[in-house]
Protein backbone atom coordinates (compact mmCIF):
# COMPACT_ATOMS: atom_id res chain seq x y z
CA UNK A 1 0.00 0.00 0.00
CA UNK A 2 1.40 3.44 -1.13
CA UNK A 3 2.14 5.99 1.94
CA UNK A 4 1.85 9.98 2.24
CA UNK A 5 3.37 11.40 5.19
CA UNK A 6 1.35 14.34 6.39
CA UNK A 7 2.72 17.29 8.14
CA UNK A 8 0.23 18.92 10.31
CA UNK A 9 0.55 23.31 10.37
CA UNK A 10 -2.60 24.37 12.03
CA UNK A 11 -1.19 25.47 14.99
CA UNK A 12 1.12 28.25 13.16
CA UNK A 13 -0.03 28.76 9.74
CA UNK A 14 -4.03 27.54 10.79
CA UNK A 15 -3.51 30.33 13.50
CA UNK A 16 -1.01 32.69 12.97
CA UNK A 17 -2.99 35.45 11.49
CA UNK A 18 -6.06 34.94 14.15
CA UNK A 19 -6.71 38.67 15.17
CA UNK A 20 -8.09 36.66 18.49
CA UNK A 21 -5.42 35.24 20.72
CA UNK A 22 -5.90 32.13 21.68
CA UNK A 23 -4.71 30.67 25.08
CA UNK A 24 -1.46 28.81 24.82
CA UNK A 25 -3.59 25.86 26.80
CA UNK A 26 -5.74 25.91 23.43
CA UNK A 27 -3.19 25.53 21.34
CA UNK A 28 -1.55 22.69 23.22
CA UNK A 29 -4.80 20.73 23.17
CA UNK A 30 -5.24 21.19 19.69
CA UNK A 31 -1.33 19.68 19.16
CA UNK A 32 -2.94 17.06 21.45
CA UNK A 33 -6.03 15.34 19.41
CA UNK A 34 -4.24 15.87 16.04
CA UNK A 35 -1.42 13.54 17.78
CA UNK A 36 -3.88 11.43 18.85
CA UNK A 37 -5.40 11.33 15.26
CA UNK A 38 -2.09 10.01 14.45
CA UNK A 39 -0.57 12.86 12.59
CA UNK A 40 3.16 12.46 13.95
CA UNK A 41 4.46 15.68 12.65
CA UNK A 42 3.24 18.61 13.69
CA UNK A 43 4.29 22.39 12.92
CA UNK A 44 3.88 23.30 16.10
CA UNK A 45 4.65 27.04 16.31
CA UNK A 46 6.57 29.90 14.89
CA UNK A 47 9.68 31.77 16.51
CA UNK A 48 8.60 35.00 14.61
CA UNK A 49 8.82 38.80 16.70
CA UNK A 50 5.73 38.90 18.71
CA UNK A 51 5.21 42.28 17.72
CA UNK A 52 4.65 40.96 14.25
CA UNK A 53 2.74 38.24 14.74
CA UNK A 54 1.38 38.39 18.15
CA UNK A 55 -0.47 35.30 18.19
CA UNK A 56 2.46 33.72 18.13
CA UNK A 57 3.79 34.91 21.60
CA UNK A 58 3.71 32.18 23.45
CA UNK A 59 5.88 30.05 20.98
CA UNK A 60 7.86 28.91 23.93
CA UNK A 61 5.35 27.46 26.46
CA UNK A 62 3.26 25.60 23.26
CA UNK A 63 7.21 23.92 22.61
CA UNK A 64 7.75 23.36 25.99
CA UNK A 65 3.76 21.48 26.00
CA UNK A 66 4.61 19.49 22.94
CA UNK A 67 7.09 17.69 25.26
CA UNK A 68 4.81 15.19 26.62
CA UNK A 69 4.50 14.20 23.06
CA UNK A 70 6.47 10.78 22.50
CA UNK A 71 6.76 9.89 18.61
CA UNK A 72 5.63 13.10 16.87
CA UNK A 73 8.27 15.36 15.28
CA UNK A 74 7.66 18.63 15.85
CA UNK A 75 8.66 21.69 13.64
CA UNK A 76 9.15 25.31 14.45
CA UNK A 77 8.74 28.43 11.84
CA UNK A 78 11.92 30.57 12.25
CA UNK A 79 11.91 33.42 10.07
CA UNK A 80 15.28 34.68 11.26
CA UNK A 81 18.68 34.46 13.11
CA UNK A 82 16.85 35.46 16.34
CA UNK A 83 13.92 33.05 15.79
CA UNK A 84 16.84 30.54 15.10
CA UNK A 85 18.13 31.27 18.54
CA UNK A 86 14.62 30.83 20.45
CA UNK A 87 13.74 27.57 18.71
CA UNK A 88 17.01 26.11 19.54
CA UNK A 89 17.04 26.11 22.85
CA UNK A 90 14.16 23.53 23.15
CA UNK A 91 14.59 19.80 22.07
CA UNK A 92 12.33 20.30 18.74
CA UNK A 93 12.89 17.58 15.92
CA UNK A 94 13.18 20.26 13.28
CA UNK A 95 13.33 24.31 12.66
CA UNK A 96 11.99 24.90 9.31
CA UNK A 97 13.63 28.16 7.88
CA UNK A 98 11.84 30.48 5.21
CA UNK A 99 12.41 32.15 2.26
CA UNK A 100 10.32 33.41 -0.82
CA UNK A 101 10.20 33.16 -4.10
CA UNK A 102 10.41 36.73 -5.32
CA UNK A 103 12.17 39.94 -3.71
CA UNK A 104 8.93 41.77 -2.77
CA UNK A 105 7.44 39.06 -0.78
CA UNK A 106 11.02 38.41 0.96
CA UNK A 107 11.42 41.72 1.90
CA UNK A 108 7.72 42.01 3.13
CA UNK A 109 8.25 38.94 5.44
CA UNK A 110 11.51 38.52 6.07
CA UNK A 111 12.70 42.12 5.79
CA UNK A 112 15.82 40.85 3.78
CA UNK A 113 17.36 40.33 0.34
CA UNK A 114 16.62 36.66 -0.70
CA UNK A 115 20.51 36.42 -1.14
CA UNK A 116 21.03 37.61 2.33
CA UNK A 117 18.40 35.47 3.65
CA UNK A 118 20.22 32.43 2.03
CA UNK A 119 23.37 33.29 3.70
CA UNK A 120 22.18 33.08 6.87
CA UNK A 121 19.79 29.77 5.66
CA UNK A 122 23.61 28.41 5.21
CA UNK A 123 25.22 29.93 8.49
CA UNK A 124 22.49 28.43 10.38
CA UNK A 125 22.47 24.91 8.84
CA UNK A 126 26.21 24.74 10.09
CA UNK A 127 25.18 25.42 13.44
CA UNK A 128 22.31 23.02 13.89
CA UNK A 129 24.44 20.16 12.35
CA UNK A 130 26.06 20.04 15.50
CA UNK A 131 22.81 19.25 16.90
CA UNK A 132 20.62 16.63 16.60
CA UNK A 133 17.79 18.68 14.47
CA UNK A 134 17.03 18.72 11.25
CA UNK A 135 16.75 21.92 8.81
CA UNK A 136 14.11 22.47 6.47
CA UNK A 137 14.35 25.09 3.67
CA UNK A 138 10.83 26.25 2.31
CA UNK A 139 9.92 28.66 -0.28
CA UNK A 140 7.18 30.88 0.51
CA UNK A 141 5.24 31.90 -3.27
CA UNK A 142 6.12 29.86 -5.34
CA UNK A 143 3.78 29.86 -7.38
CA UNK A 144 2.68 33.17 -7.72
CA UNK A 145 3.32 36.18 -5.22
CA UNK A 146 0.57 38.68 -4.06
CA UNK A 147 3.33 41.52 -4.88
CA UNK A 148 5.00 40.42 -7.73
CA UNK A 149 2.78 38.42 -9.48
CA UNK A 150 3.71 35.51 -11.86
CA UNK A 151 6.66 33.64 -10.38
CA UNK A 152 9.58 31.81 -12.80
CA UNK A 153 9.82 28.34 -11.61
CA UNK A 154 13.79 28.66 -12.62
CA UNK A 155 14.16 30.80 -9.48
CA UNK A 156 12.40 28.32 -7.32
CA UNK A 157 14.13 25.75 -9.08
CA UNK A 158 17.84 27.51 -8.24
CA UNK A 159 16.94 27.83 -4.88
CA UNK A 160 16.06 24.49 -4.54
CA UNK A 161 19.38 23.21 -6.02
CA UNK A 162 21.03 25.74 -3.46
CA UNK A 163 19.31 24.77 -0.38
CA UNK A 164 20.00 21.10 -1.13
CA UNK A 165 23.87 21.90 -1.67
CA UNK A 166 23.95 23.56 1.60
CA UNK A 167 22.83 20.58 3.09
CA UNK A 168 18.92 21.50 3.78
CA UNK A 169 17.35 18.05 5.45
CA UNK A 170 13.76 18.93 3.65
CA UNK A 171 12.49 20.95 1.22
CA UNK A 172 9.12 22.95 1.64
CA UNK A 173 7.50 24.34 -1.45
CA UNK A 174 5.05 26.71 -0.45
CA UNK A 175 1.61 27.96 -2.69
CA UNK A 176 1.23 30.64 0.45
CA UNK A 177 -1.84 32.15 -1.47
CA UNK A 178 -3.32 29.70 -3.14
CA UNK A 179 -2.80 30.68 -6.43
CA UNK A 180 -1.21 27.21 -8.37
CA UNK A 181 -3.08 25.38 -10.94
CA UNK A 182 -2.56 21.25 -10.55
CA UNK A 183 -0.76 21.77 -14.15
CA UNK A 184 1.88 24.34 -13.23
CA UNK A 185 1.98 22.24 -10.00
CA UNK A 186 3.04 19.14 -11.08
CA UNK A 187 5.40 20.67 -13.26
CA UNK A 188 7.06 22.56 -10.58
CA UNK A 189 6.91 19.73 -8.60
CA UNK A 190 8.07 17.07 -10.89
CA UNK A 191 11.14 19.67 -12.17
CA UNK A 192 11.89 20.19 -8.09
CA UNK A 193 12.19 16.33 -7.46
CA UNK A 194 14.40 15.81 -10.29
CA UNK A 195 17.13 17.75 -8.69
CA UNK A 196 16.16 16.82 -4.75
CA UNK A 197 17.77 12.97 -5.16
CA UNK A 198 17.32 11.97 -1.73
CA UNK A 199 16.47 15.12 0.19
CA UNK A 200 12.58 15.11 1.42
CA UNK A 201 10.10 17.71 -0.59
CA UNK A 202 6.94 18.28 1.02
CA UNK A 203 3.96 20.99 -0.68
CA UNK A 204 2.43 23.15 1.18
CA UNK A 205 -1.30 24.61 -0.22
CA UNK A 206 -3.54 26.62 0.40
CA UNK A 207 -7.17 26.24 -0.73
CA UNK A 208 -8.00 30.24 -1.08
CA UNK A 209 -9.05 29.44 -5.00
CA UNK A 210 -10.59 25.96 -4.11
CA UNK A 211 -8.14 24.20 -6.04
CA UNK A 212 -5.92 22.70 -3.20
CA UNK A 213 -6.81 19.13 -3.25
CA UNK A 214 -6.67 18.92 -6.67
CA UNK A 215 -3.23 20.65 -6.71
CA UNK A 216 -2.62 18.10 -3.84
CA UNK A 217 -3.48 15.33 -6.18
CA UNK A 218 -1.76 17.20 -9.32
CA UNK A 219 1.56 17.52 -6.58
CA UNK A 220 0.94 13.27 -6.21
CA UNK A 221 1.25 12.80 -9.26
CA UNK A 222 4.02 14.51 -9.65
CA UNK A 223 5.48 12.01 -6.96
CA UNK A 224 5.36 14.64 -3.99
CA UNK A 225 4.67 12.35 -0.76
CA UNK A 226 4.21 14.82 2.07
CA UNK A 227 1.82 17.44 2.58
CA UNK A 228 1.42 20.41 4.80
CA UNK A 229 -1.93 20.71 5.38
CA UNK A 230 -4.02 22.28 8.48
CA UNK A 231 -6.94 20.41 10.23
CA UNK A 232 -10.53 21.72 9.09
CA UNK A 233 -8.69 24.09 6.25
CA UNK A 234 -8.28 27.52 8.91
CA UNK A 235 -5.19 29.16 8.33
CA UNK A 236 -3.56 32.41 5.81
CA UNK A 237 -0.47 34.24 5.68
CA UNK A 238 -0.61 37.09 7.81
CA UNK A 239 2.02 38.79 4.96
CA UNK A 240 -0.04 37.37 2.39
CA UNK A 241 -3.10 39.56 1.35
CA UNK A 242 -5.94 37.09 -0.23
CA UNK A 243 -4.58 34.14 1.65
CA UNK A 244 -7.66 32.13 2.57
CA UNK A 245 -6.78 29.22 4.47
CA UNK A 246 -4.84 25.99 4.17
CA UNK A 247 -5.97 22.91 2.17
CA UNK A 248 -8.09 21.03 5.07
CA UNK A 249 -6.23 17.87 6.87
CA UNK A 250 -9.40 15.50 6.79
CA UNK A 251 -10.34 17.03 2.85
CA UNK A 252 -6.78 15.22 1.60
CA UNK A 253 -6.97 12.26 4.30
CA UNK A 254 -10.31 11.75 2.99
CA UNK A 255 -9.09 11.47 -0.69
CA UNK A 256 -6.14 9.66 -0.04
CA UNK A 257 -7.98 6.94 1.92
CA UNK A 258 -10.53 6.97 -1.20
CA UNK A 259 -7.40 6.25 -3.05
CA UNK A 260 -6.19 3.81 -0.93
CA UNK A 261 -3.07 5.63 0.20
CA UNK A 262 -2.02 5.20 3.90
CA UNK A 263 -1.96 8.52 6.03
CA UNK A 264 -1.24 6.88 9.11
CA UNK A 265 -4.25 8.81 10.18
CA UNK A 266 -7.60 7.74 11.95
CA UNK A 267 -10.34 10.26 10.15
CA UNK A 268 -12.54 10.09 12.98
CA UNK A 269 -10.12 11.39 15.46
CA UNK A 270 -8.74 13.69 12.75
CA UNK A 271 -12.40 15.32 12.52
CA UNK A 272 -12.11 15.49 16.10
CA UNK A 273 -9.37 18.00 15.87
CA UNK A 274 -10.54 19.45 12.83
CA UNK A 275 -13.94 20.73 15.17
CA UNK A 276 -11.53 21.93 17.87
CA UNK A 277 -9.45 23.66 15.46
CA UNK A 278 -12.49 25.05 13.90
CA UNK A 279 -13.83 26.19 17.39
CA UNK A 280 -10.78 28.27 17.71
CA UNK A 281 -10.69 30.07 14.44
CA UNK A 282 -12.36 33.42 13.76
CA UNK A 283 -12.82 32.04 10.28
CA UNK A 284 -15.17 29.71 8.46
CA UNK A 285 -12.69 27.24 7.89
CA UNK A 286 -12.69 26.02 4.11
CA UNK A 287 -12.83 22.52 4.79
CA UNK A 288 -15.59 20.33 2.71
CA UNK A 289 -15.67 17.01 3.82
CA UNK A 290 -16.55 17.94 7.54
CA UNK A 291 -19.50 19.82 6.88
CA UNK A 292 -20.58 16.64 4.86
CA UNK A 293 -20.04 14.30 7.74
CA UNK A 294 -21.26 16.33 10.17
CA UNK A 295 -24.64 16.82 8.00
CA UNK A 296 -24.19 13.01 7.87
CA UNK A 297 -24.49 12.98 4.13
CA UNK A 298 -22.52 9.81 4.44
CA UNK B 1 -4.22 25.66 -27.14
CA UNK B 2 -5.96 22.92 -26.21
CA UNK B 3 -10.12 23.07 -25.90
CA UNK B 4 -12.38 21.26 -23.85
CA UNK B 5 -16.18 21.67 -23.95
CA UNK B 6 -18.67 21.94 -21.00
CA UNK B 7 -22.09 20.81 -21.13
CA UNK B 8 -24.22 23.06 -18.67
CA UNK B 9 -27.16 20.84 -16.62
CA UNK B 10 -27.83 23.89 -13.95
CA UNK B 11 -31.50 23.80 -15.79
CA UNK B 12 -32.13 20.32 -15.30
CA UNK B 13 -29.87 18.98 -13.09
CA UNK B 14 -29.09 21.91 -11.14
CA UNK B 15 -33.01 22.64 -10.42
CA UNK B 16 -34.99 19.65 -10.65
CA UNK B 17 -34.46 18.42 -6.60
CA UNK B 18 -35.61 22.42 -6.14
CA UNK B 19 -38.99 21.63 -4.23
CA UNK B 20 -40.41 25.22 -4.27
CA UNK B 21 -41.64 25.50 -8.59
CA UNK B 22 -39.00 27.89 -10.33
CA UNK B 23 -40.96 29.82 -12.99
CA UNK B 24 -41.01 28.76 -16.25
CA UNK B 25 -39.36 32.61 -17.22
CA UNK B 26 -36.42 32.60 -14.44
CA UNK B 27 -35.57 29.26 -16.05
CA UNK B 28 -35.63 30.47 -19.87
CA UNK B 29 -33.53 33.20 -18.31
CA UNK B 30 -30.94 30.87 -16.67
CA UNK B 31 -30.33 29.45 -20.17
CA UNK B 32 -30.11 32.64 -21.90
CA UNK B 33 -27.52 33.85 -19.35
CA UNK B 34 -25.70 31.01 -19.48
CA UNK B 35 -25.74 31.12 -23.83
CA UNK B 36 -24.62 34.74 -23.26
CA UNK B 37 -21.46 33.47 -21.31
CA UNK B 38 -20.77 31.48 -24.56
CA UNK B 39 -21.50 28.07 -23.15
CA UNK B 40 -22.49 26.37 -26.54
CA UNK B 41 -24.83 23.10 -24.98
CA UNK B 42 -27.23 23.52 -22.42
CA UNK B 43 -29.03 20.68 -21.30
CA UNK B 44 -32.24 22.46 -20.79
CA UNK B 45 -35.01 20.31 -19.15
CA UNK B 46 -35.81 16.53 -18.60
CA UNK B 47 -39.06 14.92 -20.17
CA UNK B 48 -40.00 12.77 -16.81
CA UNK B 49 -43.18 12.42 -15.57
CA UNK B 50 -44.17 15.44 -13.81
CA UNK B 51 -45.35 13.45 -11.09
CA UNK B 52 -42.11 12.00 -10.43
CA UNK B 53 -40.04 15.78 -10.96
CA UNK B 54 -42.78 18.22 -10.67
CA UNK B 55 -39.91 20.86 -11.05
CA UNK B 56 -39.61 19.53 -14.91
CA UNK B 57 -43.50 19.95 -15.72
CA UNK B 58 -43.01 22.70 -17.43
CA UNK B 59 -40.34 20.94 -20.12
CA UNK B 60 -42.01 21.84 -23.54
CA UNK B 61 -42.37 25.46 -22.09
CA UNK B 62 -38.75 25.68 -21.51
CA UNK B 63 -37.73 23.78 -24.58
CA UNK B 64 -40.16 26.00 -26.79
CA UNK B 65 -38.21 29.31 -25.39
CA UNK B 66 -34.72 28.04 -26.19
CA UNK B 67 -35.91 28.51 -30.19
CA UNK B 68 -34.81 31.82 -30.19
CA UNK B 69 -31.28 30.91 -29.59
CA UNK B 70 -28.69 30.29 -32.14
CA UNK B 71 -25.57 28.13 -32.20
CA UNK B 72 -26.62 26.67 -28.97
CA UNK B 73 -27.00 22.97 -29.05
CA UNK B 74 -30.01 21.92 -26.65
CA UNK B 75 -30.07 18.69 -24.90
CA UNK B 76 -33.44 17.28 -23.42
CA UNK B 77 -32.81 14.41 -20.80
CA UNK B 78 -35.09 11.82 -21.53
CA UNK B 79 -36.01 8.52 -19.08
CA UNK B 80 -38.22 6.47 -21.11
CA UNK B 81 -40.36 5.70 -24.15
CA UNK B 82 -42.69 8.43 -23.30
CA UNK B 83 -40.43 11.21 -22.56
CA UNK B 84 -38.70 10.71 -25.66
CA UNK B 85 -41.85 10.62 -27.37
CA UNK B 86 -42.79 14.43 -25.76
CA UNK B 87 -39.23 15.69 -26.61
CA UNK B 88 -38.98 14.72 -30.02
CA UNK B 89 -41.78 17.06 -31.07
CA UNK B 90 -39.60 19.53 -30.60
CA UNK B 91 -36.44 20.76 -33.00
CA UNK B 92 -33.48 19.98 -29.91
CA UNK B 93 -30.26 18.80 -30.95
CA UNK B 94 -30.30 15.91 -28.70
CA UNK B 95 -31.85 14.05 -26.30
CA UNK B 96 -30.06 12.47 -23.30
CA UNK B 97 -30.95 8.51 -22.33
CA UNK B 98 -30.02 7.51 -19.07
CA UNK B 99 -29.57 4.10 -17.80
CA UNK B 100 -27.42 3.00 -14.22
CA UNK B 101 -24.46 1.03 -13.72
CA UNK B 102 -26.56 -0.78 -11.09
CA UNK B 103 -29.96 -2.62 -11.10
CA UNK B 104 -31.33 -0.92 -7.96
CA UNK B 105 -30.53 2.38 -9.06
CA UNK B 106 -31.98 1.86 -12.44
CA UNK B 107 -34.97 0.20 -10.73
CA UNK B 108 -35.96 2.81 -8.49
CA UNK B 109 -34.48 5.82 -11.37
CA UNK B 110 -36.83 4.61 -13.83
CA UNK B 111 -38.63 1.81 -12.83
CA UNK B 112 -37.57 -1.35 -15.41
CA UNK B 113 -34.06 -3.66 -15.30
CA UNK B 114 -31.10 -2.57 -16.91
CA UNK B 115 -31.21 -4.75 -19.87
CA UNK B 116 -34.70 -3.38 -20.90
CA UNK B 117 -33.62 0.11 -20.20
CA UNK B 118 -30.47 -0.93 -23.19
CA UNK B 119 -33.40 -2.15 -25.11
CA UNK B 120 -35.77 0.69 -25.05
CA UNK B 121 -32.34 2.34 -26.06
CA UNK B 122 -31.67 0.80 -29.23
CA UNK B 123 -35.37 0.72 -30.41
CA UNK B 124 -35.53 4.60 -29.80
CA UNK B 125 -32.05 4.97 -31.31
CA UNK B 126 -33.19 3.13 -34.42
CA UNK B 127 -36.03 5.86 -34.43
CA UNK B 128 -34.41 9.23 -34.11
CA UNK B 129 -31.54 7.96 -36.91
CA UNK B 130 -34.38 8.73 -38.99
CA UNK B 131 -34.12 12.70 -37.56
CA UNK B 132 -31.46 15.48 -37.30
CA UNK B 133 -31.41 14.32 -33.77
CA UNK B 134 -28.88 13.23 -31.76
CA UNK B 135 -28.57 10.56 -28.93
CA UNK B 136 -26.45 10.13 -25.61
CA UNK B 137 -26.32 7.27 -23.34
CA UNK B 138 -25.51 7.82 -20.22
CA UNK B 139 -24.68 5.90 -17.23
CA UNK B 140 -25.60 7.36 -13.72
CA UNK B 141 -23.72 5.61 -10.88
CA UNK B 142 -21.53 4.87 -12.57
CA UNK B 143 -18.97 5.05 -9.64
CA UNK B 144 -20.94 4.34 -6.33
CA UNK B 145 -24.51 3.23 -5.97
CA UNK B 146 -26.16 5.05 -3.02
CA UNK B 147 -28.57 1.24 -2.88
CA UNK B 148 -25.65 -1.08 -3.80
CA UNK B 149 -21.93 0.50 -2.73
CA UNK B 150 -19.51 -0.11 -5.00
CA UNK B 151 -19.74 -0.36 -8.62
CA UNK B 152 -17.89 -2.95 -10.79
CA UNK B 153 -16.15 -0.37 -13.51
CA UNK B 154 -16.28 -3.65 -15.92
CA UNK B 155 -20.16 -3.07 -16.08
CA UNK B 156 -20.17 0.61 -17.03
CA UNK B 157 -17.29 -0.59 -19.62
CA UNK B 158 -19.75 -3.35 -20.86
CA UNK B 159 -22.71 -0.95 -21.08
CA UNK B 160 -20.82 1.60 -23.00
CA UNK B 161 -19.29 -0.53 -25.54
CA UNK B 162 -23.03 -1.63 -26.02
CA UNK B 163 -24.14 1.77 -26.12
CA UNK B 164 -21.43 2.60 -28.84
CA UNK B 165 -22.03 -0.73 -31.03
CA UNK B 166 -25.87 0.62 -30.74
CA UNK B 167 -24.91 4.12 -32.50
CA UNK B 168 -24.80 6.35 -29.40
CA UNK B 169 -23.86 9.95 -30.97
CA UNK B 170 -22.19 10.41 -27.13
CA UNK B 171 -21.34 8.49 -23.94
CA UNK B 172 -22.18 10.04 -20.74
CA UNK B 173 -20.42 9.03 -17.69
CA UNK B 174 -22.17 9.95 -14.20
CA UNK B 175 -20.68 10.16 -10.86
CA UNK B 176 -24.28 10.72 -10.07
CA UNK B 177 -23.76 10.93 -6.01
CA UNK B 178 -20.34 12.82 -6.18
CA UNK B 179 -18.51 9.48 -4.85
CA UNK B 180 -15.60 9.21 -7.39
CA UNK B 181 -11.92 9.61 -6.53
CA UNK B 182 -9.75 10.65 -8.64
CA UNK B 183 -7.60 7.31 -9.85
CA UNK B 184 -10.55 5.96 -9.64
CA UNK B 185 -12.02 8.56 -12.09
CA UNK B 186 -8.52 8.30 -14.38
CA UNK B 187 -8.42 4.29 -14.33
CA UNK B 188 -12.33 4.22 -15.38
CA UNK B 189 -12.45 6.93 -17.81
CA UNK B 190 -9.10 5.58 -19.78
CA UNK B 191 -10.62 2.44 -20.02
CA UNK B 192 -13.98 4.42 -21.46
CA UNK B 193 -11.76 6.14 -23.66
CA UNK B 194 -10.39 3.19 -25.01
CA UNK B 195 -13.82 1.31 -26.57
CA UNK B 196 -15.30 4.18 -27.86
CA UNK B 197 -13.29 5.22 -30.47
CA UNK B 198 -14.65 8.49 -32.15
CA UNK B 199 -17.67 8.47 -30.27
CA UNK B 200 -17.25 11.43 -27.45
CA UNK B 201 -17.73 10.74 -23.83
CA UNK B 202 -18.53 13.33 -21.43
CA UNK B 203 -17.61 12.88 -17.54
CA UNK B 204 -20.95 14.46 -15.45
CA UNK B 205 -19.77 15.25 -12.06
CA UNK B 206 -21.29 15.74 -8.38
CA UNK B 207 -19.21 17.91 -5.75
CA UNK B 208 -21.01 16.38 -2.84
CA UNK B 209 -17.81 15.18 -1.27
CA UNK B 210 -15.27 18.11 -2.17
CA UNK B 211 -13.71 15.87 -4.91
CA UNK B 212 -15.44 17.17 -8.08
CA UNK B 213 -12.54 19.48 -9.32
CA UNK B 214 -9.71 16.91 -8.41
CA UNK B 215 -11.94 14.62 -10.36
CA UNK B 216 -12.82 16.44 -13.18
CA UNK B 217 -8.65 16.93 -13.70
CA UNK B 218 -7.91 13.36 -13.47
CA UNK B 219 -10.51 13.48 -16.40
CA UNK B 220 -8.39 15.76 -18.27
CA UNK B 221 -5.59 13.57 -17.35
CA UNK B 222 -7.37 10.38 -18.90
CA UNK B 223 -8.09 12.26 -22.06
CA UNK B 224 -11.65 13.37 -21.08
CA UNK B 225 -12.40 16.90 -23.47
CA UNK B 226 -16.38 17.22 -22.46
CA UNK B 227 -17.79 18.14 -18.71
CA UNK B 228 -21.18 18.02 -17.54
CA UNK B 229 -21.12 20.38 -14.53
CA UNK B 230 -23.94 23.01 -13.38
CA UNK B 231 -23.01 26.97 -12.79
CA UNK B 232 -22.82 27.58 -9.16
CA UNK B 233 -22.72 24.47 -8.12
CA UNK B 234 -26.21 23.58 -7.34
CA UNK B 235 -28.29 20.63 -8.03
CA UNK B 236 -28.59 17.11 -6.98
CA UNK B 237 -30.36 13.73 -8.62
CA UNK B 238 -33.98 13.64 -6.65
CA UNK B 239 -34.02 9.72 -6.63
CA UNK B 240 -29.90 9.87 -4.92
CA UNK B 241 -29.72 9.86 -1.46
CA UNK B 242 -26.68 12.30 -0.36
CA UNK B 243 -26.13 13.56 -4.14
CA UNK B 244 -25.45 17.15 -3.06
CA UNK B 245 -24.66 19.73 -5.80
CA UNK B 246 -23.18 19.31 -9.34
CA UNK B 247 -19.12 21.04 -9.72
CA UNK B 248 -19.71 24.16 -10.47
CA UNK B 249 -19.17 25.48 -14.19
CA UNK B 250 -17.22 27.94 -12.94
CA UNK B 251 -14.34 26.16 -10.92
CA UNK B 252 -13.57 24.11 -13.61
CA UNK B 253 -13.94 27.08 -16.23
CA UNK B 254 -11.67 28.86 -13.02
CA UNK B 255 -9.02 25.72 -13.34
CA UNK B 256 -9.00 25.37 -17.05
CA UNK B 257 -8.50 29.24 -17.72
CA UNK B 258 -5.73 28.84 -14.89
CA UNK B 259 -4.23 26.14 -16.63
CA UNK B 260 -4.15 27.71 -20.46
CA UNK B 261 -7.46 25.62 -21.52
CA UNK B 262 -9.73 27.05 -23.87
CA UNK B 263 -13.43 26.96 -22.51
CA UNK B 264 -14.69 29.15 -25.27
CA UNK B 265 -16.27 30.72 -22.08
CA UNK B 266 -16.47 34.53 -20.62
CA UNK B 267 -15.71 34.16 -16.82
CA UNK B 268 -17.23 37.03 -16.06
CA UNK B 269 -20.74 36.82 -17.68
CA UNK B 270 -20.68 33.17 -16.38
CA UNK B 271 -20.25 34.22 -12.84
CA UNK B 272 -23.55 36.48 -13.50
CA UNK B 273 -25.17 33.42 -14.66
CA UNK B 274 -23.71 31.52 -11.53
CA UNK B 275 -25.37 34.48 -9.17
CA UNK B 276 -28.34 34.26 -10.82
CA UNK B 277 -28.41 30.52 -11.08
CA UNK B 278 -27.80 30.53 -7.16
CA UNK B 279 -30.28 32.65 -6.63
CA UNK B 280 -32.66 30.48 -8.14
CA UNK B 281 -31.84 27.62 -6.12
CA UNK B 282 -33.43 26.68 -2.22
CA UNK B 283 -29.80 25.28 -1.70
CA UNK B 284 -26.50 26.75 -0.64
CA UNK B 285 -24.71 26.12 -4.12
CA UNK B 286 -21.10 24.30 -3.58
CA UNK B 287 -19.18 26.58 -6.07
CA UNK B 288 -16.32 27.79 -4.59
CA UNK B 289 -14.59 30.04 -6.94
CA UNK B 290 -17.70 32.66 -7.11
CA UNK B 291 -17.69 32.98 -3.40
CA UNK B 292 -13.67 34.38 -3.36
CA UNK B 293 -14.57 36.81 -6.36
CA UNK B 294 -17.57 38.02 -4.87
CA UNK B 295 -15.19 38.75 -1.60
CA UNK B 296 -13.17 40.50 -3.81
CA UNK B 297 -10.33 38.24 -2.84
CA UNK B 298 -8.99 38.12 -6.03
Amino acid sequence: MEKVSIIEVSPRDGLQNDPVFIPTVKKSKLIYLLAEAGINHIEASSFVHPMKVPQMADAEEVIKSCAVLNDIEITALIPNVKGFERATKFPINEVNWVTAATETFNQRNIGISIEDNFKEFTKLKDKIDQTKMKMCFSIAVSFGCPYEGNVNPDVVLKLVERAVEAGADRIGIADTIGIADPEQTFRLLSRVLEVTGKTPVAIHLHDTRGLGLTNAYAAFNAGVRIFETSASGIGGCPFAPGAAGNLATEDLVYMFNRMSIDTGINFERLLEAADYAASLSSKTPLGRIRQVVRKKII
